[in-house]
């Protein structure tokens, strides 16, 4: 059987998401001595477009091409001749094929799965809309030469604050070890966490005045990290390498007054 | 067997798209002579909290109580002791729950499931985040006292644009009927479309700027009316009213500079 080509970045939360599905599943699979669906996860240091392009004032071609998504954009997988993008699309169709993936990935219960659909077409408007434009517009928006506003920023905040407090108060009820107090991780629990783990690119002092209030948030966070380790831990290295060397960058930056300094920082990136 | 209660506004895209699939659904029982899963749609001319809370500048009462949606928004459903938000994820389990839905609504196929899944995903942060942004930051603004920007603007227009280009380019190549290429529509083309109609709310002109370019769009949504029909127009009467109502009181507005014109149209909104 052809493996699955997955096209991901592990700058990307939703390929994170896709990333740890696969090398979980994978490994799963090699520990019960059966390799079918394997999984070639191609290019995973590539640039993403939207990073590269406005930093540097010349467009790059895009980070997937057309062929494999006409989006342009990471996740996507080929399948034989099928090619799938979205990570959500992606993780479902991934708990179908793989062989062996256990039920409470992606419960076959229409009830239980479509609380789960619930909350994964929640995550689109609410979560991330909030994380990723905060970080967009704090963080990474020097880098993209994207202009921002104060108000943008605070309507991510806000939204982002929101998004947490509902996600403990609607889904971790109790003390819920993972989403809809389910015993084991969802696809959905994958998904969520990996978009709060991309706070970290804020600094600590930023992420910590988001999570720092919601312990709940905190403990399922950990406990995902530990139902999918080590490819938790390993797919979300490279985020803390570039954190790292954001806060290098910055703290260079606020020494001497040289711009090309940032330069440096988006070729790390 | 309890009839299922669907929560929602006549006046919100995504409680048109569940609202039309019920109906349909239930007209085709009926058709049948069966009568299973039949449904009650409840107070569909209620308001939606945050179109009357801002203008007024008084909180009224979540538009769904809590206890039915935790997130306070339309649509929403109960079914007997089960109950669940997210119109993507209500429209796949009524495809599943409704006695005889045919399988081209939310086909089986685990492919052709899973380029919808795609389709459903996307279209979050793409066709819905630029045509509701736009509407709600230009058309509607004023009624919700909402602080907007140039920019804001600028970049919802881009998007839906951007948007329009893609669902013509990559999901409806050649000739087709419907998203996919399918002779049949599916829960997504009756997503998408139901957004898409909401630019009617900018008025003529703007509406054509946006579609007039686009003409395989223009056919595709005719062809899930023409599907859907009578549902469709039933269910998209009062958009036309609320568009209605608000040209007349522009027009008037236009002849008077008394500042209470704004509040008798949000008193019809
Ligand atoms: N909703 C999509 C989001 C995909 C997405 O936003 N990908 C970003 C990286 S996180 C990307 O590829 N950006 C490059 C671009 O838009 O050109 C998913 O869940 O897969
Ligand atoms: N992604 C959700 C969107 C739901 C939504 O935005 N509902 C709006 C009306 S279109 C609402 O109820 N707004 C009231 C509020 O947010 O308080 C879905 O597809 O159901």
């Amino acid at each position: 059987m052809q493996p699955i080509k997955v096209y991901a970045d592990r700058r990307s939360q939703p390929s994170r998401a896709v990333i740890i599905f696969c090398r979980y599943s994978g490994e799963s699979d090699r520990f019960r001595g059966d390799h079918g669906g394997s999984v070639q996860v191609s290019a995973p240091h590539r640039r993403i477009q939207n990073i590269c392009s406005a930093a540097r004032g010349t467009l790059i071609a895009s980070f997937v091409s057309s062929e494999i998504n006409p989006m342009g954009q990471v996740p996507a997988i080929v399948d034989g001749r099928f090619k799938l993008f979205e990570s959500h699309a992606i993780l479902r169709y991934l708990a179908s094929v793989f062989p062996g993936v256990a039920d409470h990935w992606y419960p076959a219960d229409l009830f239980t799965r479509a609380k789960i659909e619930s909350i994964l077409d929640w995550h689109h408007s609410n979560l991330r809309r909030g994380a990723a434009t905060l970080v967009m517009h704090t963080a990474l928006a020097p880098f993209l030469g994207l202009a921002t506003s104060p108000h943008v920023v605070k309507q991510a905040e806000k939204l982002l604050m929101q998004s947490l407090g509902r996600i403990e108060s609607v889904w971790l009820k109790g003390d819920a070890k993972f989403l809809l107090g389910s015993p084991q991780p969802s696809i959905a629990d994958l998904s969520l966490v990996c978009e709060i783990m991309q706070l970290e690119i804020l600094g600590d002092d930023e992420r910590d005045r988001f999570l720092g209030a919601h312990e709940k948030i905190l403990i399922w966070m950990d406990n995902v990290k530990k139902a999918t380790s080590p490819h938790f831990e390993e797919a979300h290295e490279l985020l803390f390498q570039v954190k790292a060397s954001m806060l290098s960058n910055a703290a260079a930056a606020n020494q001497t007054s040289e711009p090309s300094t940032k330069l440096k920082i988006v070729s790390k990136l």
